[in-house]
This record gives structure tokens, sequence and C-alpha cells, in this order.
């Protein structure tokens, strides 16, 4: 995803790779977290690319060890923690300075810092309120702060959803014809308009006129059909161009789903500028000029990014949320909940995706903001109606006929398709982005779009299923045939004269009509088209999501499925399984439903979404009925595909990019122990560490310019090493700073003293520097013996950076979050140096 | 809920107060825990008290302070580790002593290792799976249990939960009449076979006498309403006193709802035989004789502690789940939210409850195997079909028109009276529990439930909403009146001729008839009168829910305030708020809505759930729209009662009965640090712990006898305390009995030596003991400058037991979990000592 443009240089990771980062200056100082999201902005045009340079990942190129890189949010902490115990230090760092508590770009946050601080803020407001009534108009106004940030999410993302569906369906139609009344009309829109037509043909209107009919003034004929065709290339071509274009210039973020970046962003790590505004602005419009381009991408993805860019401006309104990194992810899962009920008309479906799939950290707390926010925004978007049917949802369907138990068969083959097809897609997927990667292909992403773009028109103008949007071909597909209905799908021969069956029952199951042989033909090739043309698409560098793409190849597989069964059940009902539920003119087989199984399917093999997926299904149904062959599909899909490899599509993402992400859902299963994953190895140098007092200012500068750790233990003494804190580098230079400017006498020779009370020196000796304000006092331990399985559980439950390793009390090593997946990585046989951040 | 007919032995916790524990013999030995589950039935007609004797607590009265019962589960790990790592010590306990590895009874587990364990065995058969095709089925079917165990839980709970249901109809009949033709038909089984009924008065048909129109042959008039009134309250005598003696002489844990005691058992607390078979039996026989006796109290939340009953019985059957503790509370979680599925048919509800509500741990891998064991329950129970309706759900409802903005002003008011009611029951079931415990009223439970029984009957049988069954009552509240409904809530003046209202607007809005008037003063009694007489019941010695009674409440109180609403759009149509959606003669206000609105406040001002009580009232309405009510009365609901106390009824009755239950949706808002929490205190004598080497057999006997604590920190010498590690009481006496017996020359003399290698010695003396391998080689530290908000949630997050706490490197005290809620309940104001168990 960082893969931009192909050129080498680090614009975007400069806070990293700042030179004078390790050598002492505060370049990065001027710029706190909340005051510079959008600086992706400023190197937008200038290019970004970490993936391709394997052989020198930024992190380690300069040697730079990271042990830890947590600058500062834990010196407030500490500062709160000495004031509840005796001290009799005056505190040179009373105050925060400017810089402290703030998290360089592509950095990890600290959780546990992050929301100790937040209780600290908490305790502070509750305290205040009992003294006046301002102070207590304020902390009820805090406590409701999250309520009103949510409501403010939910609006906007609805109603940004909703305008994106309404400028997505005409610029879709607009690749067909145009509105003569106002070409701001959309198709159905045009013709709803017109009093000409009736209910049956409203999407045949004089008003609305195909380009064939405008240019040559006749919509019959080759040439009127040639017209159409290059129009509609034409079309899709400019949309991609300026969809491309557009991210390129504006923000290189907006590109791909966005869900891989926010679920590493969830789990901590800071990517500046990922949800700023820019990356809003430009992923909304370009996300309704890629789906209009008619590329094999859906919307629902970058719906979710769109609307944790909402939440993460909108958080800026909120000193609570502003400030506090851990606060501000919890709204961001809010918000991905937001992204898919907007996108599915699925609120609680969407809390379930965020919990399940995309969340870190989710609370339960959280659970109910997300819920309420998720409501919001779904009534939000009804109340816009860009579908025009008031529907919340966006495939609404109703079956009429229950399904047998037989059924589960050919929906448990659905199962097994959809976790082939999964498991296929992600390996063809991953390979063809690792190309991309380290080919010259990546250098040329317009082109790229371009190509790919006029393939899909080209292929796609011909075949009526691949011609009409992702969204309305599931509609279409999932659609269970009446009497009435035109579509070809439905084209089965009517009943003449019918002795058995009867009008009454007028539903039921037919012999094909020729209709309905020209459709199957049509959706195999459909199948094979979309199935291919998705692997190249997604991962391309305009916003594209997979949910609609998957559904589709799905619910396409699933038709065929459905109405073979059909047709079996029609011609042999007296074959045994049939026996009994199937009669002879009976409604007993639905296709659509095997439509809507096929795409729950296949889905859950390319996300391994289970819970969330079912919910969705649910919501779209609105029955409970059905939930048992979408279990029973979505169970198959995920075991077959885990068969062939754990990770779903955003994990392999995830782990394509480097991001340093650390899996909730697997287990660490590997019996090896912390002193085999710490730091220093055997081999190494031992750990750089500060004595407690004994060393003067100038050895502790020395020290900290001769190595890279951004973060250094307190020991009691070289020979003891017990441990006494933890203090960063940041803070620590920052202080010696501060110092030697404004408290007199300190010198290079002065003490530097971590301990409580000063140590007694000769009198001639300069007044020593006391620090102890900036160290970290309870910095988490586990023993050398401890198993990583258990370290690993600690790391993701508390959300850690680092852990100091000890044996028998002594400071032995350090374990960081990058040791453990470079560790995961070396035993699974892949190479440790892919994981390039921290 | 312990707190058992008022005597003062202590049977029950016989593991805890066994003379022998604490001097070295090992009774506790020969029970392992997975065998003897259901040991409770053998004290069962015995007392059990321990809640009742506030100066005496268990635990503390033999001075027992426990650090650490963990028995034992940490030595198969330690050698387990020990394997990885090159030792040169041969291990004497290489294989596990029968008795390691379990838990006494009211102790609690220590998730880490067990989960730790489980990953082991995980590995062990991974492994093994590639050496033969027997160990690969043997790891496939392994991986398959899980699933094939939620299966059954599904199943079995749902038949249990349609037989409970089937039998309570049957019963609750049983009080009015019987059938002639067979006296096991219920009313409206006896009238459906009987051919001489129409439809419209299918509970009346001559097959089914009144007790009256049996015993003196007619059913009018004075004389026979009182042989009726009579029959009703010797049945509901009857049926009263046998589920109060049943639950006395078998199971005394059959008693309440269960739930307090299922989430402090899935917090990781051992309370035996509380889901044995006795306890399955005899709530399940019980169940159906407290709802039938016309009792306040609803089958809800004992139908989770069936569930979960179901689920540790069926774990018995794999060993996976036998073995683990922490396995088994992942089948619970899941089985809670099969309780709930099958009680309201509401599966993804029951999935929510189990995850907001009861569970503690809750992986994704439970989410997700949760929905399938309730999606099995729930269909089973609609195989089974009780309500003879083939809904899946208890109360379904289908409104016919929408709710308009204005009037979230009347449900925010509902909200207002849920919460204020459930802050106000809680403080007086509470008060009153404290009562009964205090005073001389809990030693009679017999007396008390018989009392309340006719109290009960007496109050409740003139009055016709009282004397139905309050799943009925609830049901008859959400009901839309049609036209054709015979209810006395529907008894509206019929519209005579109606030149406005127009015949086709059938359902308009229309004035109140007499029956209506009838019906309002009917329920504004049986409101009074429920709110009262819940507060009484819940907590009695029969199995008793608390979900119908409030939803009752808060039903009665919507559907008030509705029909209020209603006749004031009717007369007052004009007026500005009824303005443009209120015309006169639309149906505008849908009192039965109210009455649901009502419902889900009271049961959220009670319970505090959230949005799995919003998400179970969506589904038993089906419909999204209903839902932006539902929340707003729930959220004011919970805002309001979390005003006057943040805890819920369960939260509550978890403290009244002194359960060590961290919450974990609670912030510790205190600034302690570790220090200030930690043992020893200041005045205390010194940490009791053992040196990894130097000490003799006799010493460490002597150190362990002189002691209470089960477990000791081992340092590397008395002056350096500095940790090595630490080790279980019993797991020492275990190894030391061991020794004695089976090794050679182990004598008093022997030294006692936990290194990895042995130390020189001289060559008179005898062999040492080699400990290492009960050792746990990485307990949890924090530093004493820990913040106990952090520390309170690494103890949750973890699920530890104890955690040690050092000074710079130097071992300096410990912290227990009862350590924590001491300290918690001590800040509170609260009397440390209530907390009983750890």
């Amino acid at each position: 995803m960082f893969q931009f443009w192909g050129s080498r240089t680090y614009s975007g990771a400069e806070g990293m790779e700042n030179p004078g980062y390790c050598s002492g200056s505060f370049d990065g100082l001027h710029h706190p977290s909340d005051d510079d999201d959008d600086e992706m902005v400023d190197i937008a045009g200038a290019t970004l690319d970490f993936s391709s340079t394997d052989d020198v990942p930024p992190l380690s190129s300069g040697g730079f060890e990271d042990y830890s890189t947590t600058t500062g949010s834990s010196s407030s902490r500490a500062a709160g923690m000495n004031g509840t115990r005796p001290s009799n230090l005056v505190d040179p760092l009373e105050d925060p300075l400017p810089g402290v508590g703030t998290y360089e770009d592509f950095n990890t946050i600290d959780w546990v810092r992050e929301k100790s601080k937040d209780r600290d803020r908490h305790r502070e407001i509750t305290n205040k309120s009992r003294q006046s009534t301002v102070a207590l108009l304020h902390s009820i106004s805090d406590a409701f702060s999250g309520w009103l940030l949510m409501l403010l999410v939910g609006l906007m993302a609805g109603a940004l959803a909703g305008g994106i569906d309404i400028a997505a369906h005409w610029l879709n139609d607009m690749k067909g014809g145009v509105c003569l009344i106002g070409f701001w009309f959309n198709h159905e829109h045009c013709c709803w308009t017109s009093n000409e037509t009736t209910f049956q043909e409203r999407d045949r209107c004089p008003q609305w006129q195909s380009w064939a009919e405008l240019i040559t003034g006749t919509s019959e004929g080759a040439f009127a059909y040639v017209v159409n065709y290059l129009m509609y290339i034409f079309w899709a071509l400019l949309f991609a161009f300026l969809a491309v274009t557009l991210v390129r210039a504006f923000a290189p973020y907006a590109c791909g789903s966005g869900i891989p970046e926010i679920k590493t962003i969830l789990s901590g790590f800071i990517i500046r500028g990922y949800l700023g505004k820019w990356t809003l602005i430009i992923k909304t419009i370009t996300l309704v000029l890629a789906v209009s381009s008619g590329l094999s991408l859906g919307k629902e993805g970058p719906l979710v990014h769109v609307a944790c860019c909402c939440a993460n401006i909108l958080c800026h309104l909120f000193t609570k949320y502003r400030k506090n990194e851990a606060k501000r992810r919890e709204v961001l899962s809010a918000a991905a909940a937001v992204g898919v009920s907007v996108a599915f008309g699925a609120p609680i479906g969407g809390v379930l995706f965020s919990l399940e799939e995309v969340s870190y950290y989710f609370p339960l707390k959280t659970l109910w903001r997300s819920f309420f926010a998720a409501l919001v925004a779904a009534f939000t978007l009804r109340s816009i109606n860009p579908f025009g049917n008031s529907r919340l949802v966006l495939f609404y369907v109703e079956f009429h006929a229950p399904w047998h138990l037989v059924e589960l068969a050919p929906f448990i083959l659905l199962g097994i398709f959809g976790g082939l097809w999964g498991a296929l897609f992600i390996k063809a997927n991953i390979a063809w982005c690792r190309k991309r990667k380290s080919t010259i292909l990546g250098h040329y992403p317009v082109i790229e779009v371009l190509v790919v773009a006029a393939l899909t028109a080209i292929i796609a103008y011909p075949n009526s299923y691949t011609r009409m949007s992702g969204a309305e071909l599931i509609s279409e597909l999932f659609n269970d045939c009446s009497l009435l209905d035109s579509s070809q799908l439905c084209g089965y021969k009517q009943p003449t004269n019918t002795s058995e069956t009867g009008a009454g029952n007028s539903l039921a199951d037919r012999p094909a009509g020729e209709g309905l042989y020209t459709a199957l033909w049509q959706l195999a090739l459909a199948l094979v088209f979309k199935m291919m043309i998705t692997v190249i698409t997604f991962g391309m560098k305009v916003p594209s999501g997979l949910f609609i793409p998957s559904m589709a190849v799905g619910a396409i597989a699933g038709r065929l499925l459905g109405v073979g069964m059909e047709q079996l059940a029609y011609y042999h009902h007296d074959w045994f399984i049939f026996k009994g539920w199937c009669s002879p003119g009976a409604d007993c087989i639905t296709p659509g439903l095997y439509a809507m199984v096929g795409a729950a399917a296949c889905l859950g093999g390319v996300t391994r979404m289970t819970v969330s997926l079912v919910v969705i299904m649910f919501e779209l149904t609105g029955g409970l009925e059905y939930i048992v062959p979408l279990m029973a599909a979505t169970m198959t899909s995920k075991w077959v595909a885990d068969a062939f490899g754990r990770e779903g599509i955003y994990e392999a993402h995830i782990r394509l990019n480097g991001y340093p992400f650390l899996e909730a859902k697997e287990e660490f299963e590997y019996s090896s122990l912390a002193v085999d994953v710490m730091r220093p190895r055997r081999a190494d140098p031992a750990l750089a560490v500060l004595t407690q007092e004994g060393m003067t200012v100038g050895e502790v500068e020395t020290l900290v310019e001769s190595t890279h750790y951004s973060g250094f233990p307190v020991v009691v003494s070289q020979e003891s090493q017990r441990l006494v804190g933890f203090v960063l580098r940041r803070d620590l230079l920052i202080s010696i700073d501060n110092a030697r400017k404004r408290q007199e006498g300190v010198v290079s020779a002065s003490q530097v003293v971590f301990t409580e009370h000063a140590p007694t020196q000769p009198d001639d000796a300069p007044p020593p520097l006391r620090l102890r304000g900036i160290m970290d006092l309870s910095p988490f331990t586990v023993t050398d013996h401890t198993p990583m399985d258990i370290t690993v559980d600690i790391f993701r439950k508390l959300g850690l950076r680092q852990c100091l390793v000890t044996h028998n009390g002594r400071l032995l090593g350090i374990i960081t979050k990058k040791d453990i997946l470079k560790h995961m990585a070396q035993i699974a046989n892949r190479d440790p140096e892919s994981i390039l951040f921290n």
C-alpha cells in the first residue's frame, strides 16, 4: 500500500530517517501529532516508497534498533506518580515540555500509558468537578462528548455515503447515455420525472437517450452498438484516469480498500495523514470515479476508510480524543462499524465486523457507542434515500419458499467453492502485488489503471451481466423470480395448460426457457472474467473494495448451481433426494437463495469473516430462516480456505506491506522462551543501560549518541544490573538540553541522578541533574524463562511496545514488538527483515 | 445465594476448611475436579452458609492467607519448559502426580497457566499428527470436538427449554382447571383436539373444565369463584412447596437466577457442583414448578443456568474441555448465549448478552461458536414448537404504524421510569436480601416461599392481568389491537357512523371504551403489585429469573402511557405536537410499541444491558424501524440508573455474596500504587520466602506449616531477595511427601535445591532434593511504583491470581486478586472483609 510511483526517496518517513533525530536535535518536536495529521498532503506530490527497497529497510538502514520510541508519553504519568509519593527533590520537569506525549510517524503507541494518561485526566476532571459548578458542567460535557462525537460521525458518514451512492449511480449511468431534461439526472430518476412511461417500462423513456441515439439518432443497428461501446470505454477510461490522477496528485493514501491499514492503525500504529482531511476528500471523489469506471471493485472497504477519516477529523473537536491515541482508536473502531453499516445498511453486522475483523482493543463501551453510531449512520443514509426505495439495505431480498435439509449439500458445495476461490484469490493477488512491487510494473500506476480499465470495459460491455455494476448484478442474482419478472434470468417456459401444477401455484419450478439458457452462458463467462480481473484490480492505485467483486463471483456461481438444482428437481422430481419435499409443480428450489449463499461463501473465503458476515447477510434478508444455509456455507468456506493458509486477504496485505501487526486471532504455537527472542543475542554487545547514579551528563550523552536505541533501562549499578526504571531517549535528550539551557551549573561533569534522594557529593562537584521525573518507574518485565506464548499474550492484551527481560532479578535484555514479529517470521521461514516498522 | 437454611456449618467449603489441608495431608488429592462436580449432592441435605457469618469468614478464620492456591497447575508447564532448556538434573516429577493441575473448590483459576497448558497440549497433538495417520485423525477430531460439543449443547439446551415450556404451560393451566380428555393436555391443546369449538372460541370448549365446574358443577356464581380461587391458591402453594423442598433436599445451588454465580464462574472462580447434573435436574424441575406457581419470576435467567449445566456436563465427554478450566469456560460462555437464545428465540441477542453481560474472557473463536450453538438451540426449540405457533420468538409482534419523532419524548420518559425503577429495585432487593441474611428470616426459606406464594396467589387471582403468567401478560401488552381483538385492552368504542375516519381506516385511533378503562385500572393495580412483590421474590430459594417480571413492570407502564398518548392524540389532535402526523382518524400511536419500549427500559434499568437488550428486542420485532425508540429508552434508562449506582442487579448480588469478581466494565479510578495494596504491609512480618538453595527439607516444612500461604516466592538468597520463581504450597508438600516415600536418602536434613545445577556439598551430606521442576519460573512481577489502575488492568486482562511486587529488582511483596478487591472495598468505604473468597 505504501509503495507509490516507484521512486525511492523517503519523504513520508522523514520522521524516522531524520538525520537530526539520532544526533540530538529536536526537529520533530515542533510537530505535535494532533496538528499535522495532514502533513501527508505536503508530500503527496512527492514519492513515497519503503516497501520496494527490501534490502535497505528504513529502520534498519541506519542500524536503528528502536527498542522503544514511545516518545515521552510516560513522563506526565511519572510526574503524577511522584506526586503521590513523598519526594524531596524538585522535579525539573514539572510541566511537560512541548512534544512530550506525542509519537513520531510510523511508530507504535503504548496502550498502557495512553490509557493511564486518560484515566489521570478523567480523575483530575472528576476531582475538580466537586469544587465548582463550571467544573461540574465541564465534567458532564466531557462525559457526553463521546456520544456527541458518535452522533457526528454517524451523521457525517451517513451523509457522505448517501452522496457517494447518488454520485456513483449517476456517473455509472453516464457511461450509457444522458438525460435530456437535465444531465444531472440518472437513468431511473430521469424516467421518474417523465409522465409518459408506465411502471413496467420505467427504464425506457424518451427523455433518456443513449449516446448512440444522441450522436447517430438511432439506437438500433451495429453502428449504434459500436458508438455506445466506444462511449462506454471512453467514459470508463476517463473516470479511471481521473481517479488515479487525483489519488496520485493529492492523497496517495486514498488508494486501496484501506482496511489493512486501518487494522494496523487500530492495533496502535501511527500513519500520519492516513486518516486526514485530504485523504477523506480525495477518497470520496475518487471512490465515485473508480466505482463508475466499471472496474471490478466495490465501495464497501473504502467506505470504512471514509468513515474512519470522518471520525479522525471530528476527533479534533474534542480535547479528550485529540490528545489521546488510545481514546481516538476507540472512536475509529466505532467508525469502522459505521462504514459497514452504511455500506450494507446492516448496523448490527457493522458492529460485529468491527469487533471481529478490524478492531484490536474493543471494550464494551465501544460496543455500545459503535452500535449507536452505526444506527445513526444507517438512518441518515435512509433519509437521504439514495436507492430510491426507502430500504435500508443494499440488496433487499424476500424469498417465498423455505429451504430443505437436503439442500445443505449444495450449500456446502458452494462453501467449498468459496473457500477454494478465497484461498486461490489471496495467493494470486498477493503474488501479483509482490510482482508489482518488485518489477517495473509498479512504476507506472496510471498506465496500469488505464490498461486494466480498458481491458475491463472492452470485455465487460458485450456481456450484459458484466456491463452492469457489481451491486446491480448481485441484486439481480439474489432476486427471486416472480411471474411478472422480465429479466433474462427468469426466462422460464410459461406453463401453458397446467393440469398438474394449477394456476394458483404460479411460482412453481418450471423448465428453463431460451432466455435462461442465454443468461446461464453469459453468467458462466462473467464468472470467469470476474475471477480473473479482480485479482489484478485489487491493489491498484485507486480506491478499491473487495466485498462486491467477491460477492459477485459467489453469487454467479451460486445462481448457476441453483438453476441447475432447480432444473434437476423439475426433470427428476422422482429421484430419491427430491422425494417428499419437491413434488412436481411445487416451488421448492430458490436459485436466488443459492446466489446469496454463494456470495457469503466467497466473501467468507476471501476475508475469513464469520459471524459478522452471517449477520450482515441476515440483515439483508431479515429472516432467521436462512441463517443455517449461510452459516453452513460460511463455515465450510472458512475451513477449506484455512487449510490453504490461515490469513485472510487483509492480513496477507498487512504482511505484504510489513506493518507491525500482532494478529490477535492466531495463537503463538511455538515453544520458544523469552530468552530466545530477547536482545541482545549471545553474540551481541551487552545491553546499553544507564545507572541510577554515578554517570555524568557527558557520559550519558556519549552513550545516547553512540547508540540508536530509543529507550534505556536504568539500573542500580552496572555490577548488580538490578532494574530501576526505563527512560526514553527523547525525554532524556529534551531534559538534558533543557537543563543545560535553563538550570545553572549543569555541565558535562554534572552527575545524572535517577534516585529519589540526591547522593552525597564532594563540595566542589557541580550540582547534580535530577531526572527521576522522566523515568518510567513501572516498566514491564518478564523472566527469561517465560514461554513466548505467554509473552505474546501479554503484548497483545496489554498493547505493549517493549518488555524487559530479567533473570533472577537481574536485567538481561529487552523484547520489542518488532522482535516478536521477527521471531515469528523466522520460525515461519519468512524473511524477518520484512517487518519494517515498529 | 450461598446462604442456605441458616445453620452455620461449612460442609460446602470443606476444601478450604479441611483441617488436614494445612497440616500436610492430602485429602483433597483424591478428588480431581472433573470427577466430583457433583459432590454438592452429598452435602445438599446438609447446611451451607458462609455469608451470614460475617465475623468469621471461612478464609480468614484460620488465618488462612492464601497468596495463591493455584494448586499445581503450573508444574506440567514448568516441566515442559525444562524440556526445552538444557537441564542436567533428573526431575523427580516428570509425570505429574495425581491432583496436580486441579483446583480446590472456591478458588480462582490461573487463566494464563490454563491457556498455556492448552497450548502445550495442542502443540503436542500437532507435532504427533505428523507422525502417524491415527495421530492425524486424533488431531482432526480434537480440532472439531469444540464444534461437536457446541452442537450437543445446542441440541440439549434447546430440547430442555422446549420441555420446560411445555411443562410450565401445562402446570400453569392446571391452576385453573383440567382437561377431561386427558389431564396431560393444557388448556389450548385440550380445546384443539376438540372439534366443537370455532377458532374464535378456541379457549372455551366443554372438554376443559375449571375446578369449580368439576367440583360444584357450575362455573357461575360466587361459590364457583371461591372454589376456583381456593384451588388456584392450593395449586400455587403446592407448586411452590414442591419447588422449594426439591431445591432444599437435592440441589441447593439450583435456586436463584444463577447469572451472578455464572458471571463469577466465568471470571475464573470454581464453585464445584454449581453446574453439576443434580443442579441441572433439580433446576429444570423446580423451574417449571416455580414458574407455574404464579410467583413473580421468569424462566430466562434460570435457562441460562440450565444451558451452562448442560455445557458443563457435556464437557466431560471431551478430554480437552474436561481437563482445562479455561477451555471449559469458553464453552460456558457459549452456553450462556444458548440460554438467552432459547429463552427469547434471539440467537444474536443471546451471543451479545453473553459477550456484554456474563463473559469474562470471550475470544473471537468463542463468538463464532456461541453463535453456532445459539442457532442450533433456537432451531431445536422451534422444531419442538412449544408455543404451537412455529414462531421462534417468545413475543412475536408486528406493528402497523411507524413512529414519529415527537414520540421520542414519551419514550425517553419511559426510559427515565425504567432507570428509576431499576435503581430502586436494586436497592430494595439488596436491602431485603441483606435482611434475609442477617435476620431470622433466612432460617425459614420454605415458610418464606410459601408465604410469598400465598400472598401472590391471593392478590393476583382477582386481577386478570396478574392472574395470567408473566409471559402471557407481556404478550398481551405488546399486542397491537386489531378490530377483531376481543381483549379488554382493545375495548375501544366502535366507530358507528364514521364520516371522517372511513371504513377503510379501521385501525385508526379511537376513543377508549368502558372495557379499556377497566383494563387500565386493573393494569395500574397490577403495576403496583408487581413492583412490590418482585422485590421480595427475587432471591428466594427457588429458581427465579428477573427478565420477565422486569419486562412486565415496564410493559404495563408503557402500555398505560401509550393508551394515554393515544387518547390525548384522539381528543386533542389539533394540538401543536400532533399537527402534521396525527390527523383525526389516523392510526398514529401504537400502545403496544410503548409497552415494548417500557419493557426494554425497565429491563435495562435493572440489568444495565445495552446492546444485547436492544438486539433481543429487535429480534422480537424483526424490524430495524423500532430500534431507535428502544435505543433511546435503553440509553436513558441506563444513564438514569447509573446516576444512582453503577451496579446492575447481577453485580450487586455478586458483591452481596462476596464473590471475588473483578468487574471488567468499570475503571479503577483511584491513584494508589502497587506498594499501597501489596502485602506484607509495613507493620506485618516480612514476606515468607524460600531460598533457591541452602534450606533443608525440615526448614521448608517448618516454614510451610507455620504459615497458611498457598504459594511461596523463591529467591536467590535472603539477603539479596532477588526473585527466582514461585512455588505453590500444594506442589511443595506433594513433592516432599513423595520424595520422602520414594526417593532414597531424602531426610529432614537434605538440602532443597531450586537451582539448575546441584550445589557442591560436603561428601557426608544427604543427597539434595531437587525441586526446580515444580517451580513456576515465570511469575508475574510489577514494580512497587506501578499505578494500581495499570495493575488492575493487568489482572483483568491476563486473568492473574497473584502478582509479585519488586523494587529495584528486589522482591518486596505480593498482590493477590483478593488484595485488590479488599483495597477497592476499602476505598469505597465498604467492609473489606466482605470479600470472602479468593
